[in-house]
């Protein structure tokens, strides 16, 4: 399959109209001051489930055939994805299975629950979730909603793209540089697909956490590169193990380059989202954040786009991470 | 002095303009769909100080005649209007004294010494903060910026009200009722005198917390009543003693009535914020959800207008918040 092209991402952002919320575009003047640049927030952490997640799975699942709608959906997922397709499925009153880590944040497991998605557990070392959700598909005779590598997923990430073009041509900015939070690399190909058309000056960056920069080192090295998946991270929606094929394609074909963040860059980007922006983040969420209040991008003088991807976060852990900031 | 005019706050929006954040009104699915109801978040939380007290703060200080600006303001604030004052100043050049209550969250002081005010303390139950201030600005012969009974503080508020009439236009809504977080009542005797004249159709409501509803009292008796201040309240913004002059007459002129909220739901509102609005809500911030959510308005049915007027909590009452909700 081949990575999806602007018509497609148009078409879907067409669809997603009146179900996606359209998130605002953020600025704060303490944080243009503080970095010395202008920084523009995507916030899709005020997207319907708290993720960017709802939109591919919406446009994914608006494109299965009615006659096949009834046997279901089945997705894997450390829990956006998860609440994504639950409430597209919702939505289209489609019944969905969704695997989940069983070391998921509880609330991402409850919320799943709560669009009335049947939620099944695994052991993210030991087992092999794509198997168990392939088997249950194969059981049911359900649609499997991939969490990235899917033309038709990447395709409704993409529509954040759109947004962001929009957005910045309403108040004259005209980015420089525009960081996504990456896991599998399903939102950095819609947007750099997006982007290549509507802002091609802008240079787009998938931002990751230490050890988990499968994505990076890809990129560098011109060919997909695993994970260690021995590490950990506290940004557990982007513990990916490798960039997908379509997605890396579509990546390397808009020369995207990569960044990495430490966890503890993180904990202070989710504590200076609660206390400067007011705004509650994930810690796979603040990973573009993290990049820009540690240096780790160098934003002085620059117009970027940072996406703030989720907000899903246990108490336990944002408490964490007010505390060690 | 006679309450703004329309034009006043038109006046006020334009020297506010490229200073003041243009705060987004939010929508949520989750929450339209829990209540029955469209309701818009017009999130002043996000704006510069995390609170709307910026624009009057700004507003006034844009009218203080260059050749009085040496020798200072003065101003007495729980927190958010010490902020709002202070960043002004600073992008005014002027110096600044903040009389502050002892007991003020933390956030708020160190935020307010961080635009380089000088802050003084006082025993909130015991002493008389307007004399304080009174006597600071006596000894330097610096201006007093009132917190709320003021047309230029009122009508820097105002342009919020401006902001949702725009907003709503935008998205086609014709909100039946704007809800108001209300302390002094400076922030609703603006937005309700801009909704006269930009969306006369729509009512305003007053919400307070119980024990300091002086307003929803005053309202309802037809002239201002004072609260007991001996009660408590989690509400650390809206623990004025009574309504202002000018406010109680621009809120009686336009046929405001007074709503209030538990503390309890209050907390809850604000663990709402959190978990599924992803937005940072401090206690006071949070009393027009809290009225929405906790059913104290009824906005089933209705398209309702809720401003959520701050976002600066301490970390131990934003903890408490999360664990008793």
């Amino acid at each position: 399959m081949k990575p999806p092209d602007i018509q497609d991402i148009e078409a879907a952002a067409d669809r997603l109209s009146g179900h996606a919320v359209h998130t605002p575009l953020l600025e704060n003047p303490a944080l243009n001051e503080q970095v010395g640049a202008r920084i523009l927030l995507k916030a899709e952490t005020l997207q319907r489930t708290g993720s960017f997640k709802f939109r591919g799975a919406f446009n994914f699942l608006s494109q299965i055939e009615p006659e096949t709608r009834a046997t279901g959906v089945v997705a894997y997922s450390s829990g956006n994805h998860a609440q994504g397709v639950a409430a597209a499925a919702k939505i289209f009153g489609i019944p969905a299975t969704i695997v989940m880590p069983a070391d998921a944040p509880a609330m991402k497991i409850e919320n799943t629950q709560s669009y009335g998605a049947n939620v099944v557990t695994y052991d993210r070392r030991n087992e092999d979730r794509e198997k168990i959700a392939a088997d249950i598909a194969g059981r049911h005779g359900a649609t499997l909603v991939p969490p990235y590598d899917h033309p038709w997923t990447i395709a409704g990430q993409g529509s954040v793209g759109l947004e962001i073009a929009a957005q910045c041509a309403e108040r004259d900015a005209q980015p420089d540089a525009v960081l996504v939070c990456c896991g599998g690399g399903g939102l950095t190909a819609g947007i750099a697909t997006a982007l290549a058309d509507r802002i091609p000056t802008a240079s787009v960056h998938t931002v990751e956490p230490d050890g988990f920069d499968d994505t990076r080192r890809s990129l560098d090295a011109g060919s997909p590169v695993a994970n260690d998946m021995n590490a950990t991270s506290i940004c557990d929606a982007l513990l990916a193990p490798a960039p997908g094929e379509i997605t890396f394609a579509a990546m390397r074909e808009h020369n995207v380059t990569g960044l990495a963040v430490s966890d503890s860059a993180v904990r202070a980007a989710v504590a200076y989202g609660w206390r400067v922006l007011k705004l509650v983040l994930e810690p796979g969420g603040a990973v573009t954040l993290a990049a820009i209040l540690d240096g780790v991008f160098d934003a002085r003088g620059k117009t970027v786009v940072a996406t703030l991807s989720g907000g899903n976060v246990d108490a336990e852990t944002f408490r964490m991470c007010l505390e060690e900031a």
